[in-house]
């Protein structure tokens, strides 16, 4: 009744045996590995080169057995095996960027989710049409230097993790602006960041409902960007920009926070919107995805980005947050994921959230 | 043998039957209706139009049903409904203040805690007064600008949610100090604020013992504020001053936190004297309470305002703290509340904790 | 088999009693007893005077029964009791602190791990010695004012809590600088802090394995500071110090943070050094340790310190992290050194985890 994304062929071997989660050893594995055992499926661990050994210290959160490789790459030529064995990939942002969006498409093995979403991801253009047309608000873009009138935040075209941002709080600031590459001018919208992590079920009727089944919000995070974050300590940016020191956004860890109440209709509002969009667009993003969004002092969620998948910020909740709680105890976006692939094999519509 | 705060006849369908716990559809009615709920009590949401969907999405923090208002003021016509439905109002601040206090003070349904407390709330100035008789540290007020020696910042009465407040770090930034309306000028203290979430039970002797019963800790957050939170990140603020951009200091969200063990005596025994000092001044300020301030680089606790009922930065401790798990486990402020009813409708001293 | 820290003599006494929590009523001290209480120990709380009235706010985490001492150093006098009572103490910082590491090494009572750390944690140049020896990453150290070529941080010796730190982003601001006493030279390494807390155990083999036993990772936090955490919503640095207004570092509580799982191989293998590297120079850090360090922009951990004994921002995690929850459930540093203690008493080691 729901939208097959996987053929039936890719899905079959998982009738006959239970599942195994298969990710990369990195990123959000030990979460998805312990939802995974805690709801007794199997666990399988990509690793480049040997394992690595922090599995040792967390005995809950390690996976049965490992699939060493000399690079990602090569998981395409384990496909067959891995099919057979009953392997369900689960793609974090680590995994897709290391493999590449087009081998990760290419991959004949069961994905969890659309990997559809793949293409509408990895294109800030498209991306930003989805997102339009879903009417969600979102920080302006400026066509050119010239158009700037507001605090702006300068972004290269296909700069990693947030090295070589150019922030200018007003056009006069632009002097200081040296164009290396091609680049996007953005809006900087001033408020407070949230990081809401959602889950959409085309199988389930029991969280908020939206067009084909449910969203669930199993947490919310805030992320820390080294070096922005403790860069104040040190002096205003001005005169920190004279000691050549320059704000980067590079992540490297999260904090729990949760939203005002009174701004939840809003953001379940807008994480809707984006789902019906792309069900619309491409069949519909399955399974966790991130808003990530700024509250301005005017109450109102300005969206800047969305994750189409699993992001780290869900690992402050391996055992439950302040609202996930509300919906079961100890409920994890990793052991979502494993419930959703349950109720899939057992109402046979495997084909709806794998891909 | 306690203060009788709620009249006979107002509290006495209660003995008759189960309480149903009532709010309005925001703040921190999420956490109320699951506190109540684990309880065994009932529960009932007050929406302004049709109910929120969010509910949707937390199944076991939905209200058993709905009341539906076009207007929040419109609450006062269902009194005697909902006495006869056995309704204990929870006072939340979104509540209060829809409703204003002269209405809610009115309003002839048993309402948890203390409704004496609005009045004194309400007012800046008899605030200050309550606190001062309890000898509490806080930061000092300035009688007028020209008595100013150090960090202030200005607050206009009645201004919401913290905009168009001004700041100085000193005397020489106020000729940018234009006023549009009365104002207070408070010493702007330096340091890292707290917000200390307590329960005040004149029932229970099991905690922290004040004159009449005990108090209890159940959590500690920090509130997010939009823009000044996040506003160092586009440079100094006086340079964002040229820009046009000022601080605001409008509340979006909540992290959690903990204080050094150390200062623990020095915070309990300021909540106990403004315990105290309430009963003195109006017969008390029973149920969830916080203290919010700020500690100094010499580890003195000044407290700023104190909000006389659940907050939503309790919002973070649904299932327990890391201050309540040494109380119980699971314990939130939603479900002390509902706890506190139980026991004193057990031992028939519901006038004590109701009004 | 494993190294022996204590004299047979000194632990005999444990083999005939339960052992006996001992710790100074502050810092961590609930935690410490609720762990204890949880393992089925005894619990005693060292108190200076009258015993903390905040116990009463906490019935779980509150010892069994005070000795009330008019000064932190009579404690010595008190070994002999303590002895046959089979009391084991948990030094703290403050513990150390207020007895004087001196007295705290010649004290003649069980101790919790190796106290010939000591040592080497109270001297800034052993400590340093010990971390290159361990090969970790740590700030540049200058010799002195005119070497300085980026931002530093000047410290003087035994300065206390962080005051009367000086900050400057470039040699062009050490013009302010008026030393008043013998100083060192740091590198002000920009990017975000995180505190990891660990727990080494020379019994066990079930963690992340080291040459002798296994560490485990049991939270991470982020200290609070007053002044300097909300410093800059006044105005940039530079100008408030014309108003006369300095940073101070003083900790003043804790928020949780988790850190990219990415960067776990890179921390556990620099722990596990600076494990190895102790049981060579000092017979081994045993029990819990703390490596507190800032992650740069590259992704680099850079270790300006650590703790070798129980830190409070564990106190965030008494009933579990999102790290040890993948290790056992409400699994606290408090109650893994209770485990630590009834394992070694059950498999007659005591004296190589106490000394």
């Amino acid at each position: 009744m729901g939208i097959a994304l996987a053929p039936a062929a890719r899905v079959s071997a998982l009738r006959d045996r239970t599942p195994v989660v298969t990710t990369l050893c990195s990123h959000s594995s030990l979460q998805i590995f312990y939802g995974a055992r805690h709801e007794g499926l199997g666990t399988l661990g990509i690793a480049v080169g040997k394992p690595p050994r922090f599995y040792e210290a967390f005995p809950l959160a390690r996976p049965d057995r490992f699939l060493s490789l000399s690079k990602v790459t090569d998981l395409g030529r384990h496909a067959n095996t891995l099919q057979r064995e009953g392997a369900v990939v689960i793609p974090t942002g680590s995994f897709v960027e290391y493999m590449g969006p087009e081998a990760f498409d290419a991959l004949d093995v069961p994905v969890f989710g659309n990997r559809k979403v793949l293409a509408w991801e990895s294109d800030r253009e498209k991306e930003r049409q989805w997102l339009e047309k879903a009417e969600v608000p979102m920080p302006r873009k400026y066509r050119d230097l010239s158009s700037i009138d507001g605090p702006v935040i300068i972004k290269y075209h296909g700069a990693k993790g947030g090295k070589g941002f150019f922030l200018a709080k007003s056009p006069k600031e632009l002097g200081d602006f040296r164009p290396t590459g091609p680049y996007v001018i953005q809006e900087y919208v001033v408020g407070t960041r949230y990081y809401l992590h959602f889950f959409y079920s085309p199988l389930s009727e029991d969280g908020y409902r939206v067009r084909h089944g449910s969203i669930e919000l199993l947490g919310m995070d805030r992320r820390d960007e080294a070096n922005i974050d403790e860069l104040y300590k040190l002096g205003a940016q001005e005169g920190l920009r004279q000691a050549g020191i320059r704000p980067t956004f590079v992540v490297t860890g999260n904090v729990p926070v949760i939203l005002r109440e009174s701004l939840l209709p809003q953001v379940f509002d807008l994480a809707a919107r984006i789902v019906d969009t792309s069900v619309d667009l491409f069949g519909g993003m399955v399974g966790p995805f991130c808003v990530e969004g700024i509250v301005t002092e005017d109450l109102q969620f300005k969206v800047f980005e969305i994750s189409t998948r699993i992001v780290a910020g869900t690992n402050l909740f391996i055992s439950g947050s302040s609202y996930s709680d509300f919906i079961a105890p100890h409920l994890s976006t990793g052991r979502r994921i494993a419930l959703e692939l349950k109720r899939a094999r057992a109402e046979d519509r495997l084909s709806e959230v794998l891909s």
